[in-house]
């Protein structure tokens, strides 16, 4: 990678970023691609993120964002128009210029998860979940689920404000999915989805017991959690918190043109 | 060069930037040195400069700044610290994060300068020079001549008050200079200076007679200006502004630790 006066640059922002491994992916996706581009990690500040990313937005060789924790949703009031996920989900991972000079948003977490689940060979046609966490990166796989074709989903949460509002959320937008609040019980159900931070820590407890055919986890570090480990000798389908960042990875390169 | 989420950021910051040097030559030099770093350009535009560089600052891998035109002077109020040069120069090309978290900056043009001179054998201490053009870069490259030894220089500016504010500012801290205001007579000087933008564009007039034993242009687009030219077939030694640049680059890239 050349860098030079003439470079488009892209941001990554959050914090803490040290551990991102977006930055060198996506670098090596423009690379491959012979794009003229690079994207540098900025862990900015709460009380900076707002002028950042004005200054940024018109900055002329400055084109796109990619938000994580926790920038995904203070990122929206920056945008014109958000993509059909986002505008559902309500909080975005990806923010470009449009060629028309507007900023647009999407999140591609859902649709990752859904394309890492195909690369398993996993069609969620007419099938069943249970998910556990119903925080934003869940509101953004049980809509691409229902996007899919999910036919029937249970969501968890210990605070109840967050579990009826991602199941009035899933009711409003998909009236085919069969969706209600309860408890998790893996078994009654083709796919168990950790949402939650369970498995991150050493010592934690499993967040419930992987007895599904398919269980998947949302963290990324450690890749193989204690509960995907246990699925497996289960022989159970995994995807992990991994998987989902390759699907989604391919998407965010082709919302940017870095192909 | 690979750059991930723990990479160390700093920008080049000026406009236009599609055809700077700097970020290709320090990039490279950042790559030799094996540090975890990277320059981007950032095209910002005058009204985001301000809340660009405070939303910067308070990034915390974020950790210097290279100024380029038109922001050598707006960048000062953003800075805890000037370096000597700096100081009375009153501009800077160069911002970092000291080790206590001041942010402090410098100048680097004047001292570049005098070391491509010094690279062609040329020693200014006891010489005479006359300079066309009092803007920045001419207050830069005569408080680095005269902190160097130089003896006599004369000034020349279309602006009178621009004249008359440099002699002043050499006057004050370089009581041992013989320095004035006057004509451009290059053939009663050992260096002559052109530190006026004439030489740039096609079809510009001969800035003066290139007549001085030694004759020095800022320009880099082109490297080696009409006024060099003639001055080379004349036998003068000659210091061009890519001169000039090699110069500092070692000095900025010094500053930053990339070394």
């Amino acid at each position: 990678m050349t860098i030079t006066g003439a470079t488009r640059v892209y941001a990554l922002l959050g914090d803490p970023l040290h551990k991102a491994r977006s930055p060198e992916h996506f670098n090596g996706v423009i690379a491959r691609a012979g794009m003229h581009s690079v994207l540098v990690p900025l862990e900015v500040s709460n009380e900076s993120f707002d002028p950042l990313v004005g200054a940024l937005k018109s900055t002329r060789n400055f084109d796109g964002f990619i938000l994580t924790m926790p920038y995904k949703q203070s990122m929206l009031k920056h945008l014109d128009r958000l993509g059909p996920a986002a505008s559902k989900v309500g909080v975005v991972n990806v923010a470009r210029r449009d060629p028309d000079g507007r900023w647009s948003g999407e999140i591609f977490d859902g649709v990752g998860y859904v394309d890492a689940l195909r690369a398993k060979g996993v069609d969620v046609r007419g099938k069943s979940a249970c998910i556990k966490g119903c925080g934003a990166v869940a509101r953004a796989m049980t809509v691409a689920l229902a996007e899919a074709g999910l036919a029937r989903l249970v969501a968890s949460d210990l605070q109840a404000a967050q579990e009826q509002a991602l199941v009035a959320l899933l009711n409003t937008h998909f009236p085919a999915l069969a969706c209600e609040a309860g408890e998790m019980q893996p078994d009654r159900f083709d796919i168990a989805i950790n949402a939650t931070p369970l498995g991150m820590a050493e010592g934690d407890p499993l967040p419930f017991e992987p007895l599904a055919k398919v269980v998947s986890d949302v963290t990324t570090k450690p890749e193989i959690t204690p509960l995907l480990a246990r699925a497996r000798e289960r022989g159970c389908t995994i995807t992990s918190g991994a998987d989902m960042f390759n699907g989604q990875a391919a998407r965010i390169a082709a919302f940017f043109g870095w192909q």
